[in-house]
């Protein structure tokens, strides 16, 4: 399928059936959602995926989203709450790593995100890293449509919850938007036959030429 | 080329060359766009796609982003800054004459939306527009590398400018962030060449099996 086809295919799975999805293909969706674009190239998010069936069914108690507990896979997008120098200084050594540099030739760049990111607080800087992981989140949809595999991206959960069950709070981090994989039990779920609205294109857009 | 292809191929562009995007090229982007998943189907936020050349000259005046200016198209991502009740029965109302359901039909769902949506705060409700717009954002990157198309994501302008020049304030939105598209100018953009940095996969995804 092409992009076009693949986005018109997917839609917010409501009921999955028993199919799992394979670790090859995982490991796809992974390293998709890994090369999205980050503001700086920074990736201030970290993605967890849950297989493990226990947590999952407590992820899911008290939530109308069944899907958690019963899809194959359940991705959870994390924002760090704080961006702190230790995170610049562990990406620019990375950087200077991967492209054989010494750390010296990045000082410029790394006085540029100290004094951009550093200087604001730590709420906007929260609210940015999640927009990021929001990225990953579009990356993720697609890269699933794309080797056909449905999904349900969900923000009705509860974060602290999460947060607390994947100890995600010692990491820094905070549970921001969830992504159920799996495979579309077609007989069960209604939804799959609907059709997808969509905004006209010109109520959605307005070219200034 | 396929995803992982494309996601590689991509970087922040630096540098354009010239060279137009289509509208046909340009028309793709919008419609995958326009197809990004949203919480809901609601997509709360809306696109601009500015080629006006004194246009991206104001908008980019001052700014160190010279690509506002010197890339093909600027498209602004701008999210609402209110959702009124207005906004879900429009919503609600287009559903029923896609689908060719009578309004009454969609009353649990629309209740739901009123309930869920309409009871949060304004700024609520902008942070989760937006975040809505970065789905979009994702999808419109992977839309443009897909047709080889070079971009640029940019947060670092200044939003009241913007919302002044595109007048968007008196649509009730507030741009987000901003997507240069063009061809790379490969022999002046240094960063063509560099190798994609990005986490070790075990670094930034764990598995919990």
């Amino acid at each position: 399928m092409n992009l076009i086809e693949s986005l018109n295919w997917r839609y917010a799975t409501k009921k999955y059936s028993d199919r799992k999805v394979s670790a090859d293909d995982l490991n796809k969706i992974i390293a998709a959602t890994n090369l999205s674009a980050s503001s700086a190239g920074l990736q201030p998010y970290r993605l967890f995926i849950v297989e493990n069936q226990e947590l999952r069914n407590k992820l899911g108690e008290g939530s109308f989203n069944g899907q958690i507990a019963d899809s194959s896979h359940l991705l959870v997008f994390a924002a760090f709450e704080k961006i702190t120098e230790e995170h610049i200084e562990t990406y620019i050594n990375h950087i200077a790593s991967e492209r054989g540099l010494p750390v010296e030739a990045l000082a410029d760049f790394k006085a540029a995100l100290v004094n951009g990111i550093l200087n604001r607080t730590d709420e906007v800087n929260f609210t940015w890293a999640a927009r990021q992981a929001y990225i990953g989140l579009g990356t993720a949809l697609i890269a699933a449509a794309d080797l056909q595999i449905d999904s349900t991206p969900m923000e009705g959960f509860d974060a602290d919850k999460f947060d607390e069950l994947l100890n995600l709070k010692e990491k820094g981090l905070k549970s921001v938007v969830t992504l159920a994989l799996g495979y579309r039990d077609e007989e069960q779920d209604m939804y799959a036959k609907f059709k997808k609205v969509r905004l006209a294109k010109d109520d959605f857009a307005s070219v200034i030429s």
